[in-house]
C-alpha cells in the first residue's frame, strides 16, 4: 500500500471546506499529553476564541470530541430526559435529525414543519409553544445545509423565555459565516462543526451552553444516557482548577482548531461575514444567468450554502461528476427528497473567494456549452463580474 | 494570540504516544470531501489494514469518529437494550466505566470484580454466566490502562458461546502492542483507540464487529439510543456500494490512521509485539533496581503500560513534575484509588524504543540521587542493559 497523495480538489460542497495551509501545518507538530500544562493552555485559548465567534460570555464554551452531529446529540441528550417535550423546526435533513435524536432519548418531539427550502415562521414556533403543555426546549437549525434556508433566530429566544423553555440552536454551517449572537439572541445551547465556515478539518464540534442550561443539567432526575457526551463530566476536564480526566482529547485536531480560530480573529468577524455576502451574491448572479435559481426565497438564502434547483433538461449527477473528474471541483448533490433535484454549492470560510466563484461558474459554463444547456459563453461570468463591480 | 509551538516532550504516559513524522505529515495534506471516490479509497485501505491488526475477516471493521471511549459507548449502546444483563469485569477505571455505560443505556451490569492490579479470573466469568439468567454479553478490558493488568481473553469467547452471550473486548491499549485475535478468540465486538500502540493522534476508535453482533443489532426491539454512534446507520456509509451520508468523516484523522497502519504493516505485527516485550522487560528490570515494583503480578503485566507502586518515601507528584519540567518526559499518575500511589509508564508504539527506556531510567536515577532515594548511580541503567544484552 502506497503513500496517500490526494488529488487536487477545490472544495465547494456542503463541507469540508478548504483548509488554510497554516491550519494544515498546525496539525503536523508533535503531540502533547492531554493533561500537559502547555496543552491546557491551548484549550484555554480555544475557549477564549470560541467565545468570540459565538458572541457569548458563557463559561462553558468548548470543543466536543466528535463532528457537528456529536454536537447535536450532546445538546439533546444532556438537556432532554424521558418524557420531556421539545419543539423542533423541521424543514430539511438536519431538523429531521434533531427530532429523531430527541425521540431516541425518550423525549417527545413536537414538529413544526415547513416545506424544504422554506424557513420555519417564528410565529409558528410561538404558536406551538402556546398550544403545547410544558416544553423543555425549542430546537432550530440556523443554517439548514440540506436546503440553503437561513432561519431567523433572533426573536425566538424571547418566546422561549416566556414559556420557560431552553433554546437550542444548530449553527453547524452558520458559525463564522454569518452572525451567531448566542447571548444577544438568548440561545441556551449552540453547537457547530469545524469543517464549514471555520475552515478547520472535520472532527470537532464547537459547543457553548448558558448557565441556565448548566443548571438544568445539574437538576436532572436521570443520568445522561451518553457517557461520552456527558457535559457534566466533560465540564470537569475543561474547567480550570479541576482538569479531571474524562477521555483523551483529540490533540492534533485541537491544534488545528486553535489555528483556524486565530485566522478568523485576524480577519475579523464583520469582514468575514461581508466576504461571505459578497461572494455569495456574485455566485447567485452567475447561477441565475445560467437559469439556476436558488431554492429558498429571496431574503432567506444562506450566503455560505447555495442550494439551486437543477432544471430537468440538465443531467444533475453527470454535471457533478464532470466538475469533479474534469475540473477537480466538488459541489454537493441533494439529500432525501431533494436527491437528484438540486446542487448544493458551498462558499465557506477559505472556500469563499472570488477566484473560486469564477472558477466554478466558468466550469459550469463550459460543461453547459458542451451539453447544450448554455448558449452564450461568458454569461455567468459577466453576471458575477457585474455584481463584484457593483458591490466592491 | 501567537502561533502555538509545543514544548519538546517524550511521551511515556498512558497515551497519547509519540507519533511518527510520516503520520504528522499525512495530516498536513489538503482535504478531500467525505464522499470523494479518492477518499472512499482511503477508507477501504483503512478497513483492510485494520482487519490485519484485529486479526479478523469481519466485514464490519471501521474507525469510529471519536476517541476510544466513543468506541466503548458504541459497543454497548448498539448491543444492549433496556433490561439486558451484561457481565462486566471490573478491576480498574475502564471496567468500571464499562459497567456505567451499560447502566446508562438501561442494561443490568453484573460486575465480576477483582482488586485493582489483578486480572479477572476466567473461571469467575464462567461462574457468573452460570449463576445468572440470560446474559446478553460479556464485556472485558484486555489491557486495563489504569493498573497495567493484562487480562486473559482467549478462553472466554467459548464460555460466551456456550451461554449464547456476545463477547465485547476493550482493546484500547492493547491493539498493535500485543496480539488481539478477534476471530480466533471468538470476540464479537472489539474497539480500540488510535493514540496508544498504533501511534496515531487521538480522535478515532478502531472498531470491529462479527456477523453475530450485526445480526443482534438488526433484531433490536428499540432504536439505538445514540444516533451518532448507531452502527446500523454508520454501516451504510462504510459499505461499498452504499456510501450513504451519515456524518462528515474526520478526513485528516483518517489520513493519519492510514499512515500509522501502514507503519504497523511495514514493521510486521510479530516484530512489533517482540519490540514491546523487549523494551518492557528492560524497563521493568531498571525500575525494580530502583525499588519500584509493578502492581500486577508476574505473568499478568502489560508490556506497553507498566504501573509501578511508588513507595511512600518518594514524592510521587514531585517526581512526575520534575520529569516533565526538567527532562521533558511525560509519565502518568494514578487514577481513582491509585491516585498518588502509582506511576503509569507507557511504552506504546513509537514511544516503545530502547533510547526512551534508557532516557527515562537515567532521569529517574538523577532525580532519585538528588532526592536521596537512589544511592548507586547507574543501577537502573545497568539492569536495563543486562536485560537488553540477554534478550538481544
Amino acid at each position: 500500500m502506497h503513500e496517500f497523495v490526494p488529488p487536487q480538489r477545490l472544495l465547494l460542497g456542503p463541507g469540508p471546506s478548504m483548509v488554510h495551509p497554516r491550519v494544515l501545518q498546525a496539525m503536523s507538530v508533535p503531540l502533547l499529553g492531554h493533561l500537559d500544562p502547555a496543552f491546557l493552555a491551548v484549550m484555554n485559548d480555544i475557549q477564549t476564541l470560541l467565545r468570540q465567534v459565538f458572541a457569548t460570555t458563557n463559561r462553558f464554551t468548548i470543543a466536543i470530541s466528535g463532528t457537528g452531529s456529536a454536537g447535536m446529540e450532546a445538546s439533546i441528550v444532556n438537556l432532554v430526559e424521558p418524557g420531556d417535550a421539545v419543539v423542533v423546526g423541521v424543514n430539511g435533513v438536519f431538523g429531521t435529525r434533531l427530532a429523531t435524536v430527541v425521540e431516541r432519548c425518550g423525549g417527545k418531539a413536537i414538529r413544526v414543519e415547513a416545506p424544504w427550502g422554506q424557513i420555519i415562521e417564528p410565529d409558528a414556533i410561538e404558536a406551538a409553544l402556546q398550544r403545547s403543555g410544558p416544553v423543555k426546549a425549542v430546537a432550530l437549525v440556523h443554517a439548514e445545509t440540506s436546503t440553503g434556508a437561513w432561519q431567523p433566530i433572533d426573536a425566538i429566544g424571547r418566546f422561549c423565555r416566556n414559556h420557560n423553555a431552553l433554546f437550542i440552536v444548530d449553527a453547524v454551517t452558520s458559525l463564522g459565516g454569518v452572525p451567531v449572537e448566542v447571548d444577544e439572541w438568548g440561545i441556551d445551547v449552540c453547537y457547530s462543526g469545524t469543517q464549514k465556515c471555520l475552515s478547520c478539518p472535520p472532527g470537532l464540534a464547537p459547543f457553548t451552553m448558558s448557565e441556565r442550561a448548566l443548571a438544568t443539567i445539574k437538576q436532572r432526575r436521570t443520568p445522561c444516557q451518553s457517557w461520552y457526551l456527558d457535559m457534566g463530566l466533560i465540564a470537569d476536564y475543561w474547567a480550570e482548577g479541576s482538569r479531571a480526566y474524562h477521555h483523551t482529547a483529540p490533540i492534533s485536531m485541537l491544534y488545528a482548531l486553535r489555528e483556524a480560530l486565530r485566522l478568523v480573529e485576524e480577519e475579523g468577524l464583520s469582514a468575514r461575514f461581508a466576504r461571505h455576502q459578497l461572494n455569495s451574491a456574485a455566485l447567485v448572479a452567475g447561477l441565475m444567468a445560467l437559469g439556476l435559481a436558488p431554492l429558498p426565497p429571496v431574503g432567506h438564502r444562506l450566503p455560505m450554502l447555495t442550494c439551486v434547483t437543477v432544471p430537468t433538461h440538465i443531467d444533475e449527477a453527470a454535471v457533478r461528476s464532470q466538475l469533479l473528474h474534469t475540473f477537480g471541483i466538488e459541489i454537493g448533490g441533494g439529500l432525501g427528497p431533494l436527491k437528484g433535484k438540486v446542487w448544493r454549492i458551498g462558499l465557506m470560510g477559505e472556500s469563499c473567494a472570488e477566484a473560486n466563484v469564477l472558477t466554478l461558474l466558468n466550469a459550469l459554463e463550459e460543461i453547459g456549452i458542451r451539453s447544450g444547456w448554455v448558449s452564450t459563453p461568458g454569461v455567468a461570468l459577466q453576471a458575477a463580474a457585474r455584481t463584484y463591480s457593483r458591490i466592491h
